[in-house]
């Protein structure tokens, strides 16, 4: 069983109750609150071996990281963090180490609330016998009136990405991004964003969540796909392509925007210091295709990250 | 480094910031909401191994302690649940079984949101090659007004609990035990609660908690404390009272509320179908007292669970 199917899985089986308005399967939940601002939840779980390798990442890294892959979710909902929610699995096996090891955490930690400004408001910690593990819950709040969904994404509207994509996880870019929170502030302030989601499995497996969720499909622009420098030069244009596509991990944001607002829209950006690469259209169907210079089209392969295997 | 000692320090280092009203230290977390009504966050890490042993417990007893452990923090804090995120790390060494694992886990988890009336919006699933974890984080809006703290007891005050303690890790009670969310939403309707808490490591733990965070000691009297059949009898009556004071997992609720309403809650509450035993008083002070039936005094001993060791 794959991710994609157990979470459809889990959704028909927990469909949507009040206060709940969004549920499973975007990047987070949003709930309704009587005559007040909805509350938005993001969660991800980060495992040693896994998302990260303690045998050569520092305790810092991981506490930096497990923040700021949830800062990406919320920046893919248009959100503001308001609070963090922090569970961890401590290696017994640290023994006299586990005073520094936590210490070292937390400090990663405290860089991102610091400079993103909200605090750690609970938690749980335990000790066991196995791996270091860490779940981190943050609470958000939209930057405008309501969160912006996976699934508002119109058949032909525009596709872009906020930056180069490929290379993260052998050039340690996982561990020291900035989740995308100042330009999604300024997408929702500056233009109607139809549909948004942060790219943490891989360009290909992202797209068909998003264009699964907006019941349409997609053309990409292999040619207009930014390859990051992370991403050796020395392999084949085809190589480089793959990586972009695949290998996961980037944290930019990808986002459709209607065809009017995509004209004038990356020269906007870049004079606000922003980065917007327009990657393809939103298209009727479910199809997923990539698009080469001389106009041919081909299957869009679907190569990023699923989680549970087997 | 013990775990009351962590979380002192990790209140210190991040403190309450807007929207957080109650952060870390309390059974959960309290969020303003500008015009609308708090929300309420709690959250429990579960591991094989420590919580749970799945040599000889089902997954579906797994998930269903998992839910019922974070609704046994709302009703301390008198609080229903209004969402669930639910994290997993699924042992790769479960190949083939992993999805009827899956099935059996979210089977136990849909038992409890059914009972309790709400639903699972968000979460996250790894495969790794450590052993099964589950983080569960609940929302949860106030049955009255605002949550119950653990801050609130006042010297005078007379300390109740709602049922017998001791025996729930070796008898199993602790995977099938029901929150006390139906006595929680009597007594705020009946009474003025000023303090209230989950007892999960240990009444004489817990207390001290509750003591700590209310700036108050407290006499318990020995002959008062419930203990549970599950409580060998062929114990002696110190081991008796030790296991009761120490064993922890009982989920039970430990309250303070003023000497005038407490004169008649019990009597009220037995009619309504609670159970309310008085077991001490809150006084001034610091110290934690263990007053035996002929009125002597000594040290309340501290046996209850710590979770981190070294």
């Amino acid at each position: 069983m794959i991710e994609n199917e157990f979470v459809r899985r889990l959704t028909r089986r927990f469909p949507n109750l009040p206060p709940v308005e969004v549920g499973i399967g975007d990047d987070g939940a949003v709930l309704s609150n009587v005559s007040g601002t909805p509350v938005v939840v993001v969660t991800d779980l980060l495992l040693d071996g896994v998302h990260f390798d303690l045998r050569v990442t520092s305790p810092q890294l991981v506490g930096r990281k497990s923040i700021a892959v949830n800062l990406s979710d919320l920046a893919a909902m248009a959100c503001e963090p308001t609070a963090a929610f922090i569970s961890i699995a401590v290696p017994k096996s640290l023994r006299g180490d586990a005073a520094s090891f936590l210490e070292a955490l937390y400090s990663g930690i405290e860089e991102m609330t610091t400079e993103y400004g909200f605090t750690l408001a609970g938690g749980d910690t335990n000790a066991w016998d196995g791996a270091f593990a860490i779940n981190v819950c943050l609470t958000g709040t939209p930057m405008k009136n309501s969160p912006v969904l996976r699934s508002g994404a119109k058949a032909g509207d525009v596709l872009f990405v906020t930056g180069p994509l490929g290379g993260s996880l052998h050039h340690g870019r996982h561990l020291t991004f900035s989740p995308r929170l100042d330009v999604a502030r300024w997408l929702v302030s500056n233009t109607s964003v139809h549909a948004m989601m942060d790219l943490s499995d891989g360009l290909s497996m992202d797209l068909h969540r998003m264009m699964e969720a907006s019941h349409t499909g997609a053309v990409l622009e292999s040619a207009h796909i930014p390859v990051h420098s992370d991403v050796p030069l020395l392999l084949s244009d085809r190589e480089r392509l793959a990586a972009a596509l695949g290998d996961g991990e980037d944290f930019e944001l990808l986002l459709s925007v209607s065809e009017s607002d995509a004209a004038t829209l990356p020269d906007l950006a870049e004079r606000a210091g922003f980065q917007l690469v327009r990657i393809g259209r939103v298209v009727e169907g479910s199809e997923l295709l990539l698009q080469d210079k001389h106009g041919r089209r081909s299957p869009l392969e679907i190569t990023g990250w699923q989680h549970v295997a087997d």
